[in-house]
């Protein structure tokens, strides 16, 4: 058994739903001090989080993840007990086994290798660990990003251990995210007997051609690296619920998932246009819950990409698909940031797995990408 | 204190709110019948009704009415107890004092008038009178005229009592009403995450510019006694509630207001041509809960006019605004068909009113139509 799936294991074991850490926090630390990493545990309302560095010397490389994993779903459809660590059939089963406990354990033991072996090695390492990944992620990164900003403590490469992999371990990395951005919009009439036209202006009616507009604006091509900036409405209502009256006012709420070849003031910008272009009377709130971040091929990207080929034997691809993660605070501080992990085909699923032959490969590109970055 | 007046109080002291008659018809009914007239009562469900008839030939001559009133809504917000009818400056209060009890009162004042002036009048008197007129109206009018219908009982004219006056008594009558002819329109999409656009069809998207087609869709110009048919939707609902998740349909009802420029199949089928056009995937129910009718000038039209010239000083205003009446039920059996009766200034709020100088009027109006209807 190795140390890496020992540790996965020891991490699974501990019933850490989010936004509770359980104890797996202090079991990394453990496994860190010896090492001679300095500690700074960082607790933000009920959130535990940790930054851990060895070194102080740059370049540092940080390795980010969250012990806190998604509730279960209904126990009874899991064929193993999710929060017993169980080994069947070549897998690992577990909630969190993918997202992202393995990950961690390989941090770790990986950094214990490399360490061994390189103990006077360049620059630093460090490790940025949240529990509230998989929540409202309020207390978590953002807050521990925050202190290290606020003292001007700046990374320079960060790997974040989400799951990425798509069909085997290794095809994918992301090496940045797409931005979201959403609105709020009411827009306004004048509400009526739906028997006197004349008397009412009817705000679903006004809106549709400005809804036309936005649906069918190219926002941009994307680049290199992102697809198109999309639009859409997740909601829209209006209406009283009588069938006799015209509304005073419709709701519509949207989002735009936004590439680097746009920027949140400019889409801003670009809607309240159209909506005034269309001389709508209305109001508009604003949410930017993620900018875009991106992190172009060089030293982190090859380095890790190389790694992947040497471990897994695979070429990784580079992708900016998918939602939001934790990489949009942390590019705030750091220049580069990519994240590689496991195969993401299980995660917040009942019977969350990992493959049990991909849990070394993935310790030894954690490995091979500090090689190479800090030697 | 005249007839009508004392009629019309009884009338209002009785709670008669939709669709509970309380007595009412048996008021009316106690007052036809030393007339020669032959009673009948429908009672359908809950709802008691009648039809009365004095004479076998034609023409036939009906007034229509209700004797059911709306709620009264806060009553400590009346300045006069609602069901206790009260004369105060010149006005008499009380629910159902305009709407239409009052009418009600001057129908069988008016046919005592006449009868005893001219007890062998040609043609027949009728009375149509229900207790649903304002609840969901499926028990009374409707189902009244099926009966006569089914016996092949045809109206020459019909008089609904409605309050169709709108500065002055006597300034309006309705020769018509539009239709009104609903819809429930289902469009389908594709649902999916936000952040995967091309693996969704946004159905609010896909709807938006068949909505500005049907908004900006000129449907007829109306004629000499209608407006234009308008098309205004009442509700639009679409979205999971989430705000990352696009909706897998969308929902919209929709209404016709309709002048016999057009007719429900032909607005259906100009309808589903725009949808298709936009190649939407949709469900579409129709509802048709009123064919337009119209009583164009003639017999009917110049008989009341003239009637309400004579009593009030008044020339009235032929109008088919305003929402759907019981008239739209009757013109199925009846030639012609109009509505003439008290302001409306206070039908359905607080402190319903008539002025009592307009009561006498009122029933010499429908006196004289008689007179030059049936002698």
């Amino acid at each position: 058994m190795s140390k890496t799936l020992d540790l996965a294991q020891d991490l699974i074991a501990r019933r850490s739903v989010t936004p509770d850490d359980l104890g797996c926090q202090e079991l990394l630390i453990s496994r860190l001090e010896p090492l001679g990493f300095k500690i700074e545990r960082m607790r933000f309302g009920d959130v535990d989080n940790f930054f851990a560095r060895r070194g102080t010397a740059s370049p540092l490389l940080v390795f980010a993840g969250h012990t806190d994993v998604v509730p279960t779903g209904p126990v009874d459809q899991w064929h193993t007990p999710p929060f017993e660590p169980t080994i069947k059939d070549g897998m690992l089963y577990g909630r969190g086994a993918a997202d992202m406990k393995t990950s961690l354990a390989a941090f770790i033991t990986s950094i214990e290798e490399f360490v061994a072996e390189h103990p006077d090695h360049q620059g630093s390492i460090g490790l940025l660990i949240t529990s509230d990944e998989e929540g409202i992620a309020t207390h978590g990164t953002v807050k521990v990003v925050e202190a290290l900003k606020a003292r001007g403590e700046l990374i320079d490469y960060c790997i974040v251990g989400e799951p990425t992999s798509s069909k085997v371990v290794g095809d994918m990395i992301k090496n940045g995210r797409r931005g979201s951005l959403s609105g709020k919009l009411v827009v306004k009439g004048v509400q009526g007997h739906i028997a006197y036209p004349h008397l009412v202006k009817n705000p679903i009616h006004l809106v549709a051609p400005a809804i036309k507009e936005l649906a069918d604006t190219v926002w941009d091509s994307g680049n290199e690296y992102f697809p198109p900036t999309s639009w859409q409405i997740s909601n829209m209502n209006g209406g009283t619920g009588a069938t006799n009256v015209v509304p005073g006012e419709v709701t519509i709420l949207f989002n735009f998932r936004f590439s680097t070849a746009s920027t949140a003031e400019g889409l801003r910008e670009r809607v309240h246009a159209i909506l005034d272009k269309h001389a709508l009377e209305y109001d508009l709130q604003w949410e930017l819950s993620g900018k875009p971040f991106l992190t172009p091929k060089g030293t982190l990207v090859e380095a890790i990409s190389a790694a992947i080929e040497t471990a897994f034997g695979v070429t990784p691809e580079l992708s900016t698909s998918g939602g939001t993660s934790d990489g949009r605070f942390i590019a705030d501080i750091a220049s580069q940031v990519v994240e590689f992990g496991p195969l993401n085909a299980t995660i917040h699923k009942l019977n969350e797995c990992v493959g049990v032959a991909d849990i070394e490969p993935l310790k030894d590109a954690y490995r091979l990408t500090m090689e190479t970055l800090l030697t």
